[in-house]
């Protein structure tokens, strides 16, 4: 089971900021822990370890072990987007959060503050503090709801 | 992998109910599947296969079929409450939405009509149509976030 790292985000923009955060932080960049973070910049939305280990050739344990390492050293979060398993994401903007579409797997990462109205509406009915960064909020897109209207 | 299944909810309030609507439906009520309506009955919150067939010391996989079988039939629903399996719970009071407390393991069941102001600013804002019934929202419930406030 996945736990909600409670480590706080770095700062980084670009690779080479991020390389330089890790070694700041004394983290050893080993090839593969190289390979894994510029797969991260390259993907356009999170990406389970499996998908990264198929791109890169490399064997699944050592990816895992690899992004484990990077979110808990703050460069790196998973999210659950429905069913399934960690899919993992830069923190490049500070913690997104995110939607997801159920019919066509869409993904919608959007900055917190964008939900802070939907948090505070939970807030006030129900007293719980919410968040959609480790949980997605699941639906259907616009598109789709817009395709399967009766 | 488990699909939010498309069935009408059945209307029914007791387990008398139950089993009369089930029976017009020509479903045949086997023992196990008496016994697994009835743990639905008593049950609190959402439960899985597992401690479903734990308490009733019946096979795991005969609780999990009949389970399918309840909610293809629109008597039962499941819900995934942060990680970990579907649960299940009887649809007695039409289909709830739900909260998570993924501190301390609370659960809140709601009336759809609860959560209509937070799917209508999802909506407005992002275009997405969100429930809750079959992934809950997931965060903090108001005792645990009153007790870890800075």
């Amino acid at each position: 089971m996945t736990v909600s790292p409670e480590t706080r985000p770095l700062v980084f923009a670009t690779l080479t900021d991020a390389v330089a955060a890790l070694r700041q932080r004394g983290l050893r960049l080993s090839t593969p822990r190289r390979l894994v973070l510029e797969a991260l910049f390259v993907a356009d939305r999170p990406v389970s370890a499996e998908q990264i280990s198929e791109r890169l050739k490399l064997d699944p344990t050592s990816v895992y072990r690899n992004l484990e390492t990077l979110e808990r050293h703050g460069l790196v979060r998973h999210v659950h987007l429905g069913h399934g398993p960690g899919l993992y994401a830069l923190l490049l903007h500070g913690e997104d959060e995110y939607l997801f579409c159920e019919r066509c797997g869409a993904v919608s990462a959007v900055p917190a503050e964008a939900l802070d109205a939907v948090r505070e509406r939970v807030r006030e009915r129900f007293g719980y503090e919410v968040h959609f960064a480790h949980f997605a909020i699941v639906g259907t897109c616009r598109t789709c709801s817009q395709e399967h209207q009766p």
